[in-house]
């Protein structure tokens, strides 16, 4: 059972730590999100990210642009903190508990990634002698996505006396900000104001409203204490509530306090108050006890669907299923919402939406949690409205453009160069579709809306792009690598473009063939005329090749640039964008992540791997990994190279990255794309696994530094179980469908008996 | 005389001809401008763009960029309106003059353009039947620059009575704002903050300082009565200072306020109030007839040395008069300041210097008042460090990036990538320092500052560019054209380029042949490498070629976009600007202005007759001249290449602009650029004038339209006059030394006797 647990005893109590660890131990279930701040607060000079989020939820906020040009945004969105209710204050006898004063003699914080709760214990005496334990689990509940728990245990140890708990409810919170750092937000905006306040008994739901969006949102506390109270007083002053609970408490023996909070938004819900009454009547139905078993029961399935594990590495096993964990707690489970760019733990990125999502962590869903992705696909189809109309403001008669980040679907980059420009996440999202049907073969979804995604991101392709000497051109686009932006056929985009018009050609054809076509091609108005033109650009597609020196260069001028050697980066310079003029980076071969490299992986049949191999060391030389999203693509790469010393490198930056805050900014939010390049790193990378219409494809290498390792998918009907060890290599088939599996370049007919291949042929 | 005179009877009053009219006739001598306000206010509805002006006298403002970025910049420059002094109430017997009231049986609106004022004349009827004559003479002079006279003269012409004349100094003033306009400031900030207040008998003092560019300015207003006043009165209430002058007022008599403003700021003077007080003394001592006559000799002298005309064409040579006219009262006349590009007659652009001055008004000044042009490279010298600070801010380690746009010398573009981005500047800069130089043949002003100028801004390029296939590759600017930004191996620019280095190595060698390098060298520390350096990238400088079109790509990859033929744009989408996302734009075959046709004209050396022909029809299909920097280019370039309707068709777009307010938005100010390209169009277009290093080249041309025209210019010492007829060019050499000129491709000594050439032989 330790294999699922993360835990910190004696954990640090400097600013810088607490802040980290607000994030760490965060508790989210993909619909809403707590930071882990202290329930009794801090003393004067320490700040603490206070956050509760919901995913989706969100509020209008203005961008003004420095000089107004035709179709640049001037107003995004921004996901809210919606409420304050974490609050409980411990008084005992008097004496306040808190973590800075008395004597604190034991301490430790739990992740229990199978129960799915966070534990805080703390030994502690009071400056006027009394122990107590307080133990403090939550749980964001899977099963019960509105619902948030504390469980607040305090045993008094040493005496008998009257505990006080003041439990709090507050409505009008503010954003996180701060004024000294560009990456967060620079001013308090107040974006969600107070409509009504109701108290039922002692159940306080507030109902406020956003400023500018029209959403609303109601969140409702119930406090529960299992031993009878002396003294019940409840406190009302604005919208801040606060319940005094006033209990005797005798020498070895508990109170507990449950404080459920439940969260509805008008997004899901037409009536937040009613459904959050609803909710509350529900959970008291349940009963906590089956919660958490319920809690647990998910996670069980979870585990069972993707577990991974690199053997005898229990420390890197803790860090790589603890990014498997985020990206559970972190994913919208319903079409109104996605994966932000920090999860559910923080405001980094404002909650907005990126291509990270489909070419970083849905992945992994597909691989594991299918109907999760399949959520994935139908929040992209739920915007494909406004990615129209964005279309539209960028000037195209046709098609649709997503936005570069996002909440509600509406574009929020401020800055189009490298915002708006980077049009390859057209691409990401078809790839992302594709991607999803190739692995389940799952027309239906293609049907409901998968097929229509590709149609309207392949007609902007169309719209976009021109012929140029026979040869399809895409003009003007940024590709992944923001150090350089705007340009012409960058290589990423044009090849991604190439993939999604062919599919959006295929994906009717496949329709077509078992009748289920007609709606979709009605509802577009798809000729055949149009489909053959997705063919025939994707035909002619040009996608820069440089004869001298044998690679694909990033982009068509990309080769002509001063190459800036990353090994002469001085550490003070790091990261560039932080020290460079946006224009300064562009001039120069110089990469923030991969790009080409990138392409290579997702789309490795367009060039031979001699190809891959050279342009693979070309940009790792002007390459800095300035971006989480880097490293990752690298170890995949360098681990189909053959380059096992570099691919076990850059899976180490990614593995660790959040839990030893190697970025220094984890504080703000994990980070959900590295978390996804994680598992990329070990199930492409290692493993070797490709997903293409003729069938799965392994290609198992092994870290010298390992003594094997495994990990689940699910391919078509069949859950698989990959393992590897030195000498060989063992599929098993856990249930469903035969399967037909390629390993080293040949197929293995996989049933009920598990196949073992030798290692040794990878090349 | 009447051929300097513009002049409109029964004047419009509707709104939207006032605030054209506030533009057109309004006051200014380079160093303080006024609008043409009417002095005794106008009702309510009617809105009054009320302003006065100082030329490099700026306050910060702030510019948020929605994203922050290194580099980016937030904080600009702002022209101020600086105060208001132009009120003068009328009331006759109580009865208040107005152009609104009453009834106005005669109006004229005239500028004087020799005599270098505007005058306002109003036979005036009151309600009450008592009839006046209002006549309103302003003068900005150009001879005591802090000074703005306004003479206010009223003839009783049925009555006698009592007339009260109230003449205001309002020292709290705002710019100008529309939220509904994003041409102009959408906010009301307040930049100049009251300080003191001095009353002086009658002159009353008010300094002002600025909000945050710590500059001080000081208005200084006296009333001075042609009779004998009744009564004298002095109401003051914060900043807002009214003198009350009572007089009897006989039938058929005339009384006349003179009401002088005087201007100081600490830009240019280190005691604004004192400096105030001594210009109102120096002006009591000169005495306003001598004033008058002062102004009349200036421009006698300004007009004998830059007179030019279209024989038989006097609504034409009105337009192009007033077009130098304005050119002579927006130049800056101190090396603090330039031209703005509305000069000093409105707020568009805020009161900002660009290459405007450099490419289309200083050509004007280096060919006629050679001195103007002297100082405007001491401006660019002046704010040379700041040029080096922006170079360092775009990440290059030597030289000197001028701002595209700005007051002080630092950049004011919010928008980069046709701001900072067009790295031209650092060219056109120089163009014009080397112009000045093969005009003038000056070389001390070339060891004052002009070498400075050229080695830094060569410096730059030799840090922006870089060799790629032994060709000099210079990547990541824009070019003149807006309409494509960000681009590679603009033409435009690396033929700048190519000479200004060429210029920069060429400079020093001339100083060395004359002994006067040594200063410059050594405080630039110049190596005879380093020159090396230059003259080896301008010599191996690429310049794209295409050789299927023949023609010059205006950079890399422009020839390989989606053409957009301008014939195809409905009106409603014009200018483009205001209806395309930037990256559309940039993603098409389409111009804003002329950019490669601009180079063949300024370099037309770098590429034959032919090459340039070609170019010149493959840009015109996708010109939409949306800047009023094109016409006059292509007027130009038509000329040269024989292209004789389209040089006339263009030419007029161009002299006509502002007079005629073909672009609807005078209103803000004139368009300073597209006069001196008036200018430019005759001399360099009709005229063929080239200056070259081996001399001075004309090649005439007639428009049938015309029946002849003639223009003065100054080469080395000598003044010559050109006289084109349908049957011969004359030449005439009005004073200094003989000069060789080579016309029609031969070479013609001029000396005391006129030289008459046939023409014929043009091409």
């Amino acid at each position: 059972m330790q294999k699922y647990i993360y835990q910190i005893k004696d954990f640090p109590l400097d600013n810088d730590s607490l802040l980290l660890h607000e994030t760490l131990f965060h508790n989210a279930n993909g619909y809403l999100g707590a930071r882990s701040n202290f329930e009794e607060g801090y003393p004067e000079g320490y700040h603490s990210i206070q956050g509760q989020y919901i995913n989706g939820f969100y509020d209008f906020s203005t961008m003004p642009q420095a000089e107004k040009l035709y179709g640049l945004f001037e107003e995004k969105q921004t996901m809210l903190n919606a409420v304050d209710t974490q609050g409980i204050e411990l008084r005992i006898d008097g004496e306040r508990f808190s973590m800075f004063e008395g004597k604190v003699l034991e301490r430790i914080r739990t992740l229990d990634m199978q129960n799915g709760v966070t534990i805080r214990e703390v030994l502690w005496e009071s400056p006027g002698g009394k122990r107590v334990l307080v133990k403090v689990r939550r749980m964001a509940s899977f099963n019960i996505l509105p619902l948030f728990l504390v469980e607040y245990t305090v045993t008094a140890l040493n005496f008998s006396g009257e505990a006080e708990l003041i439990s709090s409810h507050i409505g009008e919170v503010m954003n996180y900000f701060n004024p000294d750092d560009p990456r967060v937000a620079g001013e308090a905006d107040k974006y969600l104001l107070p409509e009504r306040d109701i108290l039922e008994g002692s159940n306080s739901f507030m109902l406020m409203h956003t400023s500018k969006s029209n959403l609303r949102m109601c969140s409702a506390v119930r406090n529960t204490l299992d031993k009878a109270t002396k003294e019940k007083q409840i406190k009302q002053k604005g919208f801040h509530t606060e319940q005094i609970l006033t209990v005797e408490c005798r020498q070895g023996e508990s109170i507990t306090l449950y404080k459920e909070t439940v969260l509805c938004d008008s997004v899901r819900y037409s009536d937040p108050v009613k459904a959050a009454q609803e909710t509350l009547d529900r959970i008291k139905k349940t009963g906590f006890t089956a919660l958490y078993q319920k809690q647990r029961d998910y996670l069980d399935k979870f585990w069972n669907e993707c577990d991974m594990e690199v053997y005898g590495d229990p420390e890197l096993n803790i860090a790589v299923r603890y990014n498997l964990y985020q990206l559970m707690q972190s994913v919208g489970k319903d079409r109104y919402s996605n994966i932000a760019a920090k999860g559910l733990s923080g405001e980094g990125y404002e909650g907005h939406y990126f291509w990270d999502t489909e070419m970083y962590m849905q992945p992994f869903f597909t691989l594991t949690a299918r109907e999760v992705s399949k959520n994935l696909i139908r929040y992209r189809y739920t915007i494909l409205e406004y990615a129209k109309e964005n279309a539209r403001i960028m000037g195209h008669n046709k098609g649709a453009l997503y936005p570069w980040r996002t909440i509600m679907g509406r574009e929020c980059s401020g800055y189009y160069v490298s915002g708006s420009a980077a049009y390859h996440i057209n691409g990401d999202v078809a790839y992302a579709v594709i991607s999803y049907y190739l692995a389940a073969g799952d027309l239906e979804l293609m049907q409901e809306c998968g097929a229509e995604i590709l149609i309207e991101t392949a007609r902007l392709w169309m719209d976009t792009g021109n012929y140029y000497k026979g040869r399809f051109h895409i003009h003007e686009v940024t590709g992944p690598d923001e150090y350089t932006c705007l340009v012409n056929n960058n290589y990423y985009t044009n090849a991604v473009a190439k993939y999604n018009l062919r599919w959006a050609a295929k994906i009717i054809d496949l329709l077509a063939a078992d009748g289920m076509a007609d709606e979709v091609v009605q509802k577009l108005q798809i000729t055949q005329e149009e489909l053959d033109t997705f063919k025939a650009a994707a035909e002619a597609m040009y996608l820069p090749y440089d004869q001298e020196l044998g690679i694909n260069p990033q982009d068509d001028s990309f080769l002509e640039k001063k190459i800036w050697d990353v090994n002469t980066i001085p550490e003070d310079k790091k990261p560039l964008l932080l020290h460079y003029h946006p224009m300064h980076l562009y001039r120069h071969q110089i990469c923030k992540q991969a790009d080409t490299v990138m392409a290579h992986f997702i789309l490795e049949d367009e060039q031979d791997l001699e190809t891959m191999r050279r342009s693979f060391e070309y940009y790792e030389r002007v390459t800095t990994h300035d971006s989480s999203l880097s490293p990752c693509i690298f170890s995949i790469m360098a681990s189909k190279l053959g380059k096992s010393e570099a691919a076990y490198a850059y899976f180490g930056e990614s593995a660790k990255l959040d839990l030893f805050n190697t970025h220094k900014n984890t504080r703000d939010g994990i980070h959900t794309a590295n978390m996804g390049g994680t598992y990329m790193a070990i199930v492409y990378g290692f493993g070797g696994l490709r997903i293409k219409a003729d069938g799965l494809y392994l290609m198992p290498a092994l870290p010298d530094q390992w003594e094997g390792y495994q990990f689940r998918i699910r391919y078509r009907d069949a859950g698989i179980r990959v393992s590897i060890r030195p000498e060989h290599c063992e599929l098993e088939l856990l249930e469903g469908d035969d399967a037909v599996v390629h390993v080293y370049g040949k197929a293995y007919e996989l049933k009920t008996e598990k196949i073992i291949i030798r290692r040794g042929e990878q090349r």
